[in-house]
């Protein structure tokens, strides 16, 4: 044993490995402000009714805690199966042995990158996009490959199929919407680079905020049965207001979800998870009754930033990436000053704010009107 | 892209990893029989008040569920080191910044690999030990490197040393009480190992099974103010009768809780199992009183098999290993057809049988004997 620690890598304590060094845990800031715009969390609570709901099947899972929960989640896989069949247009049906679920999307991620990914292999995604996706390579020792998307973040479709060939990934990542610009991937999109993949290769569609998306623009659901590489995921956080509850799934060809029971920590969905989120399903009305009044509140900022002159990307999401400001960070800090928590992320000079209640989208406007007023912030 | 796939993979559907290739997922048969002693779990459900907390728990949890939970979980780790103080012996207390905890102690031992193991990197253990180690080692893509334990299931000590100086593992994965086995490690096992590891490898002492420890084996716990590169993992599963609900949890320096954050999933601890875990923490006295029953079923069940002629490793776990048979599976098969479901797991010849209730024991005594009567399994 030398003294400069393991082959290569400078003598630290403690022995962590060399490439995590230094780094930052993920994560925003968990401030309590009055208006929190920064997760793109939903803003309404389940209902008296959907809580007691949750509590009654937290005591049954409860009653026999002692034992280990059901390690295929046989009952919240059809759920899923169920409510997904719903969403995912006319005469597409999920069956439930296409879903998988996990604690959160991001382990579905991890899951299937240990299973697709690992050394010696590459995931792509495209530019601006979610800030998780490189960790996710990183922690499977996937090498990462990041191409640009356009100027208004849609896909250079030409561009993203040369490196596809190029690279030879064997995991391809595309949110839609994306995060944090809200763009949505077209289908014919989908179906090029999932052409563009074949057989060695799995493209994951990312639609943690799909609920949100405009009238007229499809899931990618629709195309599971066209192409046995596409994985289709989603997430109870967002429209289904169920941050707190970590669920989060997707729907695939069956030997996909067999491939990552391979990877899959045994038991990784616990009792009680898989009865709350079975539970918060059966009000599947309730909760995501919410998302078209979010999705007007929605359009009404992006007509609104607009009108204030602001350069503003599409959504389909339940937020919206608004900007361009000279000195971003001075924008946030204002509007923070003022108990209102957005986002700093994206390309320099963008920033990123959640659509919540009508009552905090009034507080964002005139906090923003205030701040730009005194900074003279716009570039 | 070449028709035969990956570099050096034969071509395949899906493009699995190699390695991972044809592996049956990890886990014992779930089967709905009477007498179920195959995974160890705590054969006592939690008291009706206990549910009614857990219930109450989750309500609170579900009011604000469309929150992301407390990234830290801050309250959990408190409470969590408020327990371990408790059980670590005369003069050691754990500080909230020592406790990290995940969902299932699976879920910890992946997240130390992540962070303290990887490519280039070697894990070592000693045989027959966990069968998820090297699951968890090569889903890190960790190398593993097993010693062999002595005959009695104990470390040869000067070999385990010497392992350790060739090796140069960055992780040592020691259960204490070992599983399949139930064998403790003596304090100065861990001593040893700590010093040959040295700054530039962690020691985790896997204390799954602790709270069965017999009277007068300490917990390594006792040593965490000793040595800052040991790791003592717990689990809300065996001893809290807590299986459902997915709660493992660690004690250590500061400084490796604070690695492991670096490559935690973000919220990875849902608000639920957060105010799930608490609750059913508060009712610590009453979960863990059943223990000092399961000890004495322990011991009476070691006494009685040998006294039948068994060859039984000491068990400080709430297991027993016994045999040893020449057809293994015939036994276990036998008393399966009887309604008693024990695990065909260890060493070749022997079976692991966990400590139900005394009726449960009662009936697992009855199904031996006449399967044993029958087939004249013994070796």
């Amino acid at each position: 044993m030398t003294a400069s620690g393991r082959a290569g890598e400078p003598s630290a304590w403690p022995p962590l490995r060399g490439e995590l060094r230094g780094i930052e845990p993920y994560g925003a800031p968990q401030l309590d402000v009055p208006v929190q715009l920064n997760v793109n969390e939903n803003p309404y609570g389940p209902s008296d009714a959907c809580i007691a709901d949750i509590a009654a099947a937290a005591a049954e899972a409860a009653a026999t805690l002692n034992r280990y929960p059901d390690r295929e989640f046989v009952a919240l896989r059809a759920d899923l199966a169920s409510y997904l069949s719903g969403d995912a247009g006319a005469g597409v049906t999920i069956a439930p042995e296409q879903v998988w679920a996990a604690n959160g999307s991001n382990e579905v991620m991890l899951q299937l990158l240990q299973a697709f990914g690992g050394p010696g292999r590459t995931a792509v995604s495209f530019a601006p996009t979610y800030s998780m996706y490189p960790e996710y390579a990183r922690d499977t020792n996937t090498r990462w490959v990041a191409g640009r998307r356009a100027e208004d973040f849609a896909l250079d479709l030409d561009a993203a199929r040369d490196l596809v060939k190029t690279e030879q990934p064997s995991v391809i990542l595309l949110p839609s919407p994306n995060n944090p610009t809200g763009t949505a991937l077209p289908p014919e999109a989908v179906r090029t680079l999932c052409e563009a993949a074949g057989d060695e290769g799995i493209v994951v569609v990312d639609e943690a905020y799909g609920e949100f998306r405009r009238t007229g623009v499809p899931s990618a659901l629709e195309l599971l049965p066209s192409y046995r590489n596409l994985v289709v995921t989603r997430t109870m956080s967002k429209a289904f207001a169920g941050a707190g509850l970590r669920l989060g799934y997707l729907a695939a060809d069956p030997a996909i979800c067999d491939a990552i029971r391979v990877v899959r920590l045994p038991y990784h969905l616990s009792a009680v998870t898989q009865a709350v989120a079975r539970a918060a399903l059966r009000h599947a009305p309730e909760l995501l009754g919410k998302v078209d009044e979010l999705r007007g509140e929605r359009d009404a900022l992006v007509g609104w930033l607009r009108a204030e002159g602001y350069d503003v990307a599409d959504s389909d999401a339940n937020f919206v990436l608004f900007g361009r400001f000279a000195d971003r960070h001075a924008v946030w800090q204002g509007l923070l000053d003022q108990g209102v928590l957005i986002r700093e992320t994206g390309p320099d000079g963008w920033l990123r704010v959640s659509v919540g209640t009508a009552t905090e989208m009034a507080a964002f406007r005139t906090a923003l009107n205030e701040v730009t007023a005194v900074n003279g912030e716009r570039a």
